[in-house]
Parts: structure tokens; C-alpha cells; sequence
């Protein structure tokens, strides 16, 4: 009997983490020797990866969101008849996650509660909010935003994404029903926004993009969260609406300046959260990997398109 | 022309307050006066309870989830053609986002972070988990559980849900696959689960349902969280458990003895995170009855069977 299972070799490392082989495994699909492969999961640098490929390898794919590394290296030329699949998306669910975890922690007045050392349910109740029936405006729509999404809209949460286009915002578990809003008419959702997500990309065009304006048409029971890059947000600014009350408080993965030097008045401000850039650590990164590569391998298999494929053409 | 409007009492409160408004008339009928309604909001006591309705009133929406006290007054006997409806599962939306809100803060290591004041991302990173791929166990799927599932199977938790009987727990936004597990096979579940919400009723059969022998079955991330009552945790052997280490933590917006008395050590362990059985302010409680009523007064007018329809034979 011939054996006709998809074979998928991983590599360079002989010994592949186990979470790999089982993602393939559990897709479907063997683990074998790249000679007899009919793709390749590739865990290595740019520097390693093989010059020629044999013949049966259709299909590689690569260990990073963001691929630039391998256009320089020259591999997706050196290689055109191979299809890649980067892991643009397998990162965002952890980092969404502690954005949602952030926003729940500050509209239901943890911070305050985890300084309490006696039993205040009085003086707490007016302040413990909900997420049910509140907007929540997602700045940036890439893979984070979108994992958002998902999160948000069962608990009641009405959604408004922003990305650059304005085209309506898609993908699994996302309702039809979610406005998207394109950035350059930003300044219209303040007036029903209850609480900001960053999650755009660092660029020029973002830098401060949540300033004292924007700031200033939040409301006092708004939280602004930053799971982005720092630069995002004038930090003065909103020390200054957090010192004053003006919004209800900040959950902040990322900071500018970061790391937030020791003294920085954010550290000690009541209604500002701040954890160091460590909403998606490196044991979360592999798992999320095996899933990504759990997923394209089902896909490879039942001969269907597989997700976040590099179009070398475009240049991503 | 005449008007064919459904028609909503709002009683006793003249005044009714303006969310009830927005919520009937959001949902397609109109407010109006008694003598002319279709069906009554009330949001009273029992003893107010008018002795007799107009002929037109056919369904009376009562303001509280458990309606004994209405029992007790005859109003369900003294109005037998009439169909009422209690608020069961309105109130549940609030607790289920504060257990989820505890889980995740637990799971993320928030505790820690907040204690901080210099930027300690090295050290963090080992302890920031997340729920994706992991199991909860939900002890009780009553209206707490059942809206909790669906807030946690977008972050990719596995649920599995222990209720008396062991039929699948169905609902809206409830997976198919969600396992269901009978109250008394409950010992089968700890070697698959990794965080454990109590949302069951406090009965004789289950206090200290979580106890010594069960807290030493969970894992050392392994946190707990209880929205029920107290008495369904051994406080002790929590307590026990927190200052070993045996498991990651606790997340308790009810206690044993409640109010938790000053200098309790649950008080000072870094793993525990209490909130004064404030998961439900009341502040949020008329908005959440407003969507429970604007949901039934959409399927009254609409002619669909009601939510939380009370049978008075069988007595609830």
C-alpha cells in the first residue's frame, strides 16, 4: 500500500518542537525528511534558509509576522515557483487579549480594588462599569484589531474599527454589523466613544494621533488603551487628562519614552495600568505559531487557500 | 386613522424611568396609560401589586429575578389569565464580565503589575498566560454561566460547563461543542482543567464544593474564581492553597465570612484579588433590566414567546 499522506518537513532544527509536530499531525499531515516533503515549516533565520529546495516542496511557511528579513536575504526570489505563507495574524491574538484584559481591569475599577485592604462595597459600587451597551473605537484594524473584535461583541460592546480605507472590516467571528470608519475622518467618532483601543502601526501619520484633543473629547469614565507602540499617544497629554480626571484611566502595554523610566508620574498615577511590553512573551509565541501552522497545514491538505500568503510582487 | 400601536404600561412609578421608555418604544410599541395597555413593565414591590387589571393587560413584566415575594402575595394566583415574565438571567450579563474580568486580570499576572513601579518586562514575562487553548470549568449554568460562555470561547478557552442534570447546556451565542458535565461526575474534571469559575447556587449540597481535595487537583497556574456565594469555597483550604503556591490565584467577588473582616489573610496574599460582592452595582442594574424588557416587548409585539416566562403551578 503506497503511502499517501502530505508530508511536511520542518525545519532547520532536527529537533522541531513538539508543538509543531503536533500541529501537523493533528492537521492531517505526516512529519518527515524535506527530501519527501511536500512543504516545509521553517523556524530558522533568513541566514539558514536552504538555497536550492527539492522539487516535491510547494510550500513554505515562515516563522514571522513581518517578513522583510527574507525579501532582503533574497529568498522569495531565489525560490519562485514555492508558495510562502508568512504568520502575519498568529501574534495579535495575545496581544488583543491583554487589551481586553487592560480595558475590563480599568471599567470595572480593579486598580482601585487591589489596593484596598478592607471591605469598601459602597464606596466601589458607583464606580464598577460594563463594557455592555459602551463603544469601543478600535484604532488600527490589522491583525489585532481584528482578534479584538471577536472578544468585544459578545460582551455587549459596540465596535467602531478605524483603518485607513473605511472598507468594511471582516474575518472570523467579526458581525456584519461593526461600523469601520476610515482614519482621516477619525475626529467624528469621539462623540460616541466610550473607550479607545490603539492598535495602528507606528508611522509618521500615527505619531501622537491620541493627543489633548482627542483626549479632551473623551469622557470621564473613558479608558484609553495602548497595546501599539507608545508613539501613538502624547504622553504628556495624557498624564495631564489622567491627573485631572478628565478620562477614566489608561491601560498602557507600551510607552513613550519606553521602558517608562523609574519616577515617571505614570507609575504612580492611580488610573494608569502599565505593563512592560509584555502582552504577547515569547512561551505564548510558539503555541500561537503551532496553531497558525495547525490551521495552513488543514488548509495545505484539503487543497484550499491557505492564510497570509507573501505576494513577493507586492512586497509583503 | 386609528392606532394600532402595542401599548406599555409602566407601573407604579408615574414617573417611569426614561430607559424603560427608550427601551419599550425602541422595541416598536408605545407608552401609555394602564386602562389602555396591552401589557404591563412593572417595577414595584409585591404588596403594590394592583388587586385588578384592565381586561387588555395580557403579560406583566416583573422587575426581579426571583419573584418568591410575588408568590407569597397571591399576585400570580390573583391574575391567572394573565402571562408573567420575571427578569431571570438579566442580571447575569455584569457578573459574567466580572468573573471574566478576574480570570483574565489573574491569568495576565495583573496583580503584580500594578505593584510595580519600574519597568520589569524580563521578570513579567514568564508569568503572562493567556486563555487561549485552555479549559475552564464553570461550576454552575444557571444565567451567570451560560452568559459567561460565550465570552470566553472567542478568547479560545475550552468551556466545560457542570450542572445538576448533565444536559448540554444550550443558549444564545453557546457553542455546540461546549462540553456538559453532571454536578455528581464533578471529581472527573480537574485533570483537564486549568481555571475554574463557581457560579453555582449556594445549597447544603454545595458548600465547600471547592475544598482541600480539589484545590490540590488544579495546577499551579490554575486561578479560581467565585461570583456565587462564599460558602461554596473553603476558604481555609484557599487560603491554604494561595500561600503554597498550589495553585496561580484567586479572583473572589464573594467571601466566607462576607464582609471579609479586616486583617483577613486573604487580604494580603498577593494572589488573591477580593472585590466586595460589587459585581453587579445597582447603577447597572436598571440598564440591564431596560434590555431585558426592550428584548420582550420586541417579541410581544412580534407575537414570538416571551424570555423568563414564570409557570405558577410549578412555582417559578
Amino acid at each position: 500500500m503506497q503511502d499517501t499522506a502530505t508530508t511536511i518537513a520542518i525545519g532547520p532544527d532536527p529537533q522541531a518542537p513538539r508543538l509543531l509536530e503536533k500541529a501537523v499531525v493533528g492537521a492531517g499531515a505526516q512529519v518527515g525528511e524535506l527530501a519527501a516533503a511536500d512543504a516545509m515549516i521553517w523556524t530558522g533565520t533568513p541566514g539558514d534558509f536552504p538555497a536550492a529546495l527539492p522539487a516535491g516542496v510547494r510550500w513554505v511557511q515562515l516563522p514571522a509576522a513581518g517578513v522583510e528579513d527574507f525579501f532582503e536575504a533574497g529568498v522569495f526570489a531565489t525560490h519562485p515557483d514555492v508558495l510562502f505563507t508568512s504568520a502575519a495574524g498568529a501574534f495579535a491574538h495575545s496581544v488583543a487579549e491583554h487589551a481586553l484584559m487592560l480595558l475590563l481591569a480599568g471599567v470595572r475599577y480593579l486598580p482601585e480594588h487591589l489596593r484596598a485592604s478592607t471591605w469598601q462595597q459602597r464606596e466601589f459600587f458607583p464606580h464598577v462599569g460594563s463594557l455592555r451597551g459602551k463603544t469601543v473605537t478600535i484604532v488600527g484594524a490589522g491583525g489585532i484589531g481584528r482578534a479584538l473584535i471577536p472578544m468585544l461583541t459578545p460582551l455587549g460592546a459596540n465596535v467602531i474599527a478605524v483603518n485607513r480605507s473605511g472598507r468594511p472590516v471582516t474575518g472570523d467571528g467579526i458581525p456584519a454589523g461593526v461600523e469601520t470608519v476610515p482614519a482621516d475622518q477619525l475626529g467624528r467618532v469621539w462623540s460616541h466613544t466610550d473607550h479607545v483601543v490603539v492598535a495602528a502601526p507606528a508611522t509618521p501619520r500615527t505619531r501622537h494621533l491620541i493627543g489633548a484633543d482627542e483626549l479632551a473629547r473623551l469622557r470621564p469614565s473613558s479608558w484609553v488603551i495602548n497595546v501599539a507602540r507608545g508613539s501613538l499617544i502624547d504622553t504628556d497629554a495624557l498624564v495631564e487628562a489622567l491627573s485631572r480626571g478628565a478620562i477614566g484611566g489608561a491601560g498602557l502595554d507600551v510607552t513613550e519614552p519606553e521602558p517608562l523610566p523609574d519616577g515617571h508620574p505614570l507609575w504612580s498615577l492611580p488610573n494608569a495600568i502599565i505593563t512592560p511590553h509584555d502582552s504577547n512573551p515569547p512561551q505564548l509565541r510558539l503555541a500561537a505559531f503551532a496553531d497558525h501552522v495547525g490551521a495552513n497545514v488543514a488548509r495545505f491538505v484539503a487543497g484550499e487557500p491557505l492564510a497570509a500568503v507573501i505576494e513577493p510582487q507586492r512586497g509583503y
